[in-house]
């Protein structure tokens, strides 16, 4: 009887990476309010939305974990250590992150140390705000002749360069979703300058799906300018191609532009 | 009195498009449950998963449309006009999808026509089986050196033909998911050996997220074989990149290859 009870109050250690989704806390999945309903702990990072908490059991420890581009933030070393002795002394951790867990989340390199501790993991996949935002506003990926792919890129790469794969993208007819990109917007907008893509629409939206989101919609050209004129910043997702000229905003800037050269 | 009753009776016509996520129905954002919660109508498509209907209530009218790939299936045209259809009649007319709404799925065409009616739409991302499946098997879209990107392409363009945006692809250094393109796996895999790739590690994944999924990983050069060996159909997904080689059943090839060649 004893013996049952010790057993019973040691929880088996395991890990659930779960993707939040973008800002909505609606858009979570069933599966990820699941894991969130057993979790003896929450490791989570600065663009959840906190109502996400809630889902968890009053009693479990709710750890805020930051996020890697923010300097106050705890370390990936430190994240994943937490994670493995939060595992080993509660039992059941979810590993909270905005988005999917495995678009520039990182996700891969903390299942894969959790595993190196022989811990049991799981993945529940989120919404990509990548995909998922551009789409609530009615900007789709693909479309007719405009576009048969979407690439999604980075702005900066793991050592805060522009990532080479924008020059490809930028040459591609693929729809290009540019996140963490914002703060680099002059650079980015330079790339497409350089292969000619001068008036190619682009779509800038800040905290996309949460209350207060933001979008500016314009052409490569004067993107940049637009993104300051409005006080556009991060998080905020580029969408470049054709496509964005489906959103409602851009019948202004093509009569602009009709006016200008061709009136 | 009676004018008021009359007037509850007729329900407001609205359309929200719903992406259901892989096949794994739990894997729904809670937003999508909270629509199909107050359908009247559900509009469903052939790979959306049979246990999300319970979420619409029972008195709730389910129409299966079929996907367009289908031969018996409804035409987009005849979808278009049956959601309008119900949604004049009964009120709220959910439009259930398989995946996200807004990769390859036509969720821009249809949201278009309603509003051509001046019908009220709203829309609920789903997760995009392109970068859910590979993450629930543990496959990163981007890793350290392996790839700082990923691009999304369909196989075949809405004419039938393979898609001329696969060259890029396969020249570029992103991990490449190709939807709909098992059926032309050998062409497919052709364009990525003319561009030196012919050792790429491929993941083939059939029925992602279901309980009856299936995968196969191997190099460019034998998976069209290995799809065959394995009989792997529609709906499956290909996934391109250094990133596959982070699979637990890579280390095997990985030998094989190393034996043969270097050993």
């Amino acid at each position: 009887m004893i013996l049952n009870k010790i057993k019973n109050s040691i929880q088996e250690p395991r890990i659930t990476l779960v993707g939040a989704g973008p800002g909505d806390p609606d858009l979570i999945s069933l599966k990820g309010v699941k894991a969130l309903n057993t979790a003896a702990v929450v490791l989570y990072d600065a663009l959840v939305n906190g109502a996400l908490l809630n889902h968890a059991p009053e009693h479990a420890i709710k750890i805020f974990v930051g996020s890697q581009s923010d300097g106050e933030s705890f370390s990936q070393d430190a994240v994943n250590k937490l994670m493995i002795d939060y595992a080993l002394n509660y039992g059941h951790v979810v590993r909270l992150k905005s988005g999917d867990p495995f678009v520039f989340a990182k996700g891969f390199e903390e299942i894969n140390f959790a595993e190196s501790y022989s811990i049991q993991t799981e993945i529940v996949p989120g919404i990509s705000s990548a995909i998922g935002v551009p789409g609530l506003h009615k900007i789709p990926m693909i479309y007719g002749n405009m576009s048969e792919s979407f690439w999604v890129l980075s702005g900066v790469n793991s050592k805060g360069e522009i990532s080479s794969d924008l020059k490809g993208a930028a040459q591609s007819k693929a729809t290009v979703v540019v996140l963490m990109g914002i703060e680099r917007i002059r650079e980015i907008a330079a790339i497409f300058m350089a292969e000619g893509k001068d008036r190619l629409p682009v779509a800038v939206i800040e905290n996309g799906s949460a209350h207060d989101e933001k979008i500016v919609v314009g052409v490569v050209e004067t993107i940049a300018e637009l993104v300051e004129d409005h006080k556009i910043s991060s998080p905020a997702l580029l969408v470049f191609g054709d496509v964005v000229s489906l959103h409602p905003s851009f019948a202004r800037i093509r009569d602009f532009y009709y006016t200008l050269y061709e009136g």
